[in-house]
């Protein structure tokens, strides 16, 4: 059993504007410490994955950053997809490249753009789920254990009988609740956190495709025959236009009847939002958490980036500041998710040089 | 009767960085209108003061800047101090040099970063107080009825039974007064706010200046000896080292038994913080105060100065916003007075390059 890692990175990440821009995605941006989202990604998989075994799938316009930031992962390793369209296609795509070098390839697949922090609980629970996958040849999701009634998630609901150590039968996904049905759901302890995180083997996956999603395994088989030839990328642009867009979870995950659940101990968040960038920083005394050059004089609760420009602040609390080179956003904590409205904003007024 | 103008132009104004710098002060700025606060003082006088009778008294740093601004002023009546010394030294200085060509100016003493609304009746009220110094030889305070109980403002009580039309006996200058007391002034009817602005005649103010401060009018006596003197300059810079630092307020006003008050009824403001520039701005129907390429959802109440850089606001209220091409302050409205704790700061701690 030989392990591989498909990481996908092809977000945009509008909910971190004035950072994350469409050239500078979230997984692009160091948030957290030295180095960025993705980096880090690839880091915690250090020890479990070697980095031949790591895939990237992309598009065209972040594929150089990519090729620039893991320069430790083999260029052709980066893949691109030439349209976004949701994560069914592009698990496909990403798949059959790695059946090329190996049909039994056990495939952990991850966003770039996720925070986890225990690397060591979290490589335990990649290893249960890596051999339950190999063995039962199973579609295992990642699940984590809920810690408070977030309604910006989706759920799994899980029957509590071990299929075997740590493996669990999913019974449905749920998708992102009310508060009412979060807290529910947090109470019953048997719904956890869908993460995007799954590990299958290859061959698994594309045999659910198959089930599941038979235009695009059509696509996919067309693609194999075509890996050799001189116009492989304009026949995948020809395959990719017309395929739905269509995510895993609703295409496959939701339909399959080979769908376990192992559980993850580890603190994850997929940071979809300032005000979860918040709560995962360390904070200051009075609640801050600050990076840059800033003068604070009774300002609680709040985070403050401005690595460039002075930013000084009196009296204010619970807010986000962003102080970039040309933009700056205030917004109260609480409204986090609204800062990619600003973002529709200065896509319909064209004020493109802010995108 | 002439009537003249000295307009004070030596202020630093701490309290609007990052707007105000160390060679930009609150006069330079452009903060109501198209035209700086300065231009605007100027502007206010037309009709009433020839401009070759307009001096304007500053320093070295500012005094490239006021030509400039000033075109139409002759550039011989803009005065240099070698050193701020306050009110009382500043007027003494500028007073010998108006008597020079008229001993019996009428000089109309006013601050250049003050805001007054209504040309007319502020005309109408100088033209008051100036022909009742001419022929009184008093000293006439202009004092504005308040219209709240301002802490921020020093008060001039009077004699309500009038002189002459118009014109009042002062009983007694107070000082900034603390919440409780500015409501009973308010009250009481009889208590003004001391807008700094004075109109007498420079051979009046020079013999107070003699009985009261007879240091400062030996110093003046000997500059006057030394006008055509090459090293006028020289001489100046010796007699200002030794001045005592003293307002004409505490020197003279406050002393004299020849002082005035005559009322102003127009809408005025010495402008001293963001609040106060708030309250006097524009507002649209949320309340704010907006200047600049910015995006304002569910933000109410506040004032916000962009001009270059984009700025997004979102669930915020009752802040100050200035983001200047190297610095940002957010600053709750109410905390406006603390902006030059920040001055302080970036003093301290050598961060000359935000002074």
């Amino acid at each position: 059993m030989k392990l591989y890692a498909l990481i996908m990175a092809g977000g945009v990440g509008t909910r971190f504007w004035p950072r994350s821009k469409e050239k500078t995605p979230k997984q692009f941006l160091k948030i957290f410490n030295s180095k960025t989202m993705i980096q880090n990604t690839i880091e915690r998989l250090e020890g479990l994955i070697e980095n031949e075994n790591i895939f990237v799938i992309t598009n065209r316009i972040q594929k150089d950053e990519i090729v620039k930031q893991l320069s430790n992962i083999p260029a052709e390793n980066i893949l691109i997809e030439p349209f976004g369209k949701n994560t069914a296609a592009c698990i496909g795509l990403a798949s059959i490249f790695i059946e090329k070098l190996d049909p039994e390839a056990v495939t952990l697949v991850l966003p770039a753009d996720h925070i986890i922090k225990e690397k060591e609980e979290f490589h335990n629970t990649l290893n249960v789920a890596a051999e339950f996958a190999y063995k039962s040849k199973g579609l295992v999701t990642i699940g984590v254990q809920p810690t408070r009634p977030e309604t910006g998630y989706g759920y799994i609901q899980i029957d509590e009988r071990e299929v075997e150590e740590g493996i669990y039968n999913v019974y449905t996904f749920a998708e992102k609740p009310n508060y009412a049905t979060a807290v529910r759901f947090l109470e019953s302890g048997d719904f956890f956190w869908n993460s995007g995180m799954f590990i299958w083997r290859v061959d698994s996956i594309l045999n659910e495709i198959k089930e599941y999603l038979p235009e695009l395994s059509e696509g996919l088989q067309k693609l194999k025959e075509s890996f050799s030839s001189d116009d492989f990328e304009e026949i995948l642009d020809n395959i990719y236009r017309k395929l739905r867009s269509i995510s895993i979870d609703y295409g496959i995950m939701e339909k399959s009847k080979k769908v376990f659940l192992t559980k993850g101990k580890f603190t994850w968040s997929d940071v979809g939002s300032w005000e979860e960038v918040y709560q995962l920083s360390q904070k200051d005394e009075q609640g801050n958490a600050i990076n840059g050059n800033i003068y604070a004089d009774m300002t609680m609760d709040s985070y403050v980036y401005s690595p460039d420009k002075f930013t000084a602040l009196i009296g204010v609390d619970n807010l986000v500041v962003i102080n970039t080179k040309d933009s700056l956003l205030i917004c109260r904590r609480d409204r986090s998710q609204d800062v990619k409205k600003i973002v529709e904003h200065l896509k319909v007024n064209k004020l493109d040089e802010y995108l």
